[in-house]
């Protein structure tokens, strides 16, 4: 099965639950527009990717496994697009939750979401009981304290932060959460796996805020320009689109430098190849860069 | 060791990981704030009592069980007391989180606390793996989709609702999930504990109505009349206090009539006996009825 239909079924099968006799209808509603039609789903992919590439003996599992990280990862943009964050307007060109449901229906949704990701867990690993305990210290770590994603979005109420840190928690907690989660969910260790999964947030963080410059909002389906409107730290500010350009490319030669050795670790590195120009497409920038010269001459 | 200290001591243990190297320490703080100074601490007592009355085995894996319950409890009222539900200013007779710390903080308190929840659970059963899938099952029901205390709230976004509908999962499923969590804790069958968690609930729910009316706030350690005040449904306007306290006690008889068979059934009731009079103490609810007919006369 491709993998795009394995991660939507995933993900529909770890709703179900919400949408059981009984259940508050707006809610069920807020959960699945959360969830439905998805973004790049980078994260589900990258479980299926590690997973595959460490010798998958069970894609229920790993299938669970993914739709795990990627229920919390759209938990956590239902959250931050609320008033007091982001105050986001929409979100993959849609409206954002908070304006499509309410903030309150949006707060619920995200705690919702949150408890839907573990009974994934609990369900998916029901044939290997042995992988809950890890899969869940792993998720654990790459979402809450001290240095998951809801603790980078917390460096954000914080009077000092150093970039990197509050990047790393924001973003490469979950892909780390992701690539680790991927090996265990085939039975292979976590921990070979999260410096992979951290450099490639690093990519994946500053993939954003180059796109957050040189994209526009069609194509980016939210509004653009929003580090520099919030005042957030951006490494496209920092070092110009020259030089965030550079670092994407040096973050995912490193990425592919330290793939551990597992069975599938060749189409491993070419799938990563891919997505980075997904992310970053090298023609779209090279004219953007063209542009920028033009106009600065 | 006491059932409070016990408690209190798990509580601690479920908020270790968020004052680890490398945490935001506001969002510590706050996390901090939501748990301590605790309440009555109902739901772990309850988590505890269950467990001893069906020959607890893993004193760790109770208290786990009991933190575990009790921080979800704790979330739940961080993101009640949001600006866009209650607005509450105090909780326990101190300020509510998001007037000490701010509506950001109080939204990722909540969530982190959902987090420190499952990581409880998984840690807590490391010696019993086998009991970990259920306890999850449990948990994720009293707090997720479709009936769970998350749903519950949402209830209050819905045009349309039962009273009881709303009260069983607004509090019922959490306290359903507190006593079969319990019996799951000491290796027992959580189902046969679920109709008296339920009742349970529902009597707590009545008590808390009956409170709203008859308490004054230095009592009470959070502002009264909110029932009234946001519309909320409530027992004692729907019945008037002399109802809503026989209803009460309704409930109480039919809790204790419907304790499964266990090794300690007799002294488990004691504790139910003992917990109603603290909730609603007889002596000072004949006071407010006496008050009540002289006012009227």
């Amino acid at each position: 099965m491709p993998t795009q239909h394995r991660i939507e079924r995933a993900l529909q099968l770890g709703l179900q639950a919400s949408r059981q006799t009984g259940h508050p209808p707006r809610l069920a509603a807020a959960m699945q527009h959360a969830v439905f039609p998805g973004g790049a789903r980078i994260r589900p992919k990258l479980v299926l990717a590690v997973a595959l590439a460490c010798g998958e003996d069970d894609t229920e599992l790993t299938d669970a496994v993914a739709a795990a990280i990627e229920l919390l990862h759209c938990a956590s943009l239902v959250h931050d697009d609320l008033p007091c964050f982001d105050d986001a307007a929409t979100r993959r060109g849609l409206p954002s939750v908070q304006r499509a449901f309410g903030e309150r229906l949006a707060v619920l949704a995200g705690d919702a979401l949150i408890v839907a990701a573990f009974q994934c867990l609990a369900l998916g690993t029901r044939r290997h009981l042995s992988r809950l305990p890890g899969l869940m210290q792993t998720v654990c770590q790459g979402v809450g304290m001290p240095m998951g994603i809801v603790a980078g979005q917390a460096w954000e109420c914080e009077p000092q932060v150093a970039l990197r840190d509050y990047q790393q928690a924001k973003t490469g907690a979950l892909f780390a959460a992701a690539t680790m989660a991927g090996a265990q969910a085939a039975g292979a260790e976590g921990l070979d796996w999260r410096a992979l999964g951290e450099q490639m947030g690093q990519a994946y963080q500053v993939a954003d805020d180059i796109r957050d410059v040189a994209f526009d909002a069609a194509l980016l389906g939210k509004p653009v320009g929003q580090d520099l409107a919030l005042g957030r730290p951006s490494m496209a500010r920092e070092l110009g689109l020259e030089g965030a350009l550079a670092e994407f490319h040096r973050l995912i030669e490193l990425t592919l430098a330290i793939v551990p050795v597992c069975p599938g670790a060749a189409r491993f590195r070419q799938l990563i190849r891919l997505e980075a120009d997904r992310l970053v497409p090298q023609k779209l920038m090279a004219e953007r860069l063209a542009e920028r010269l033009a106009a600065a001459a």
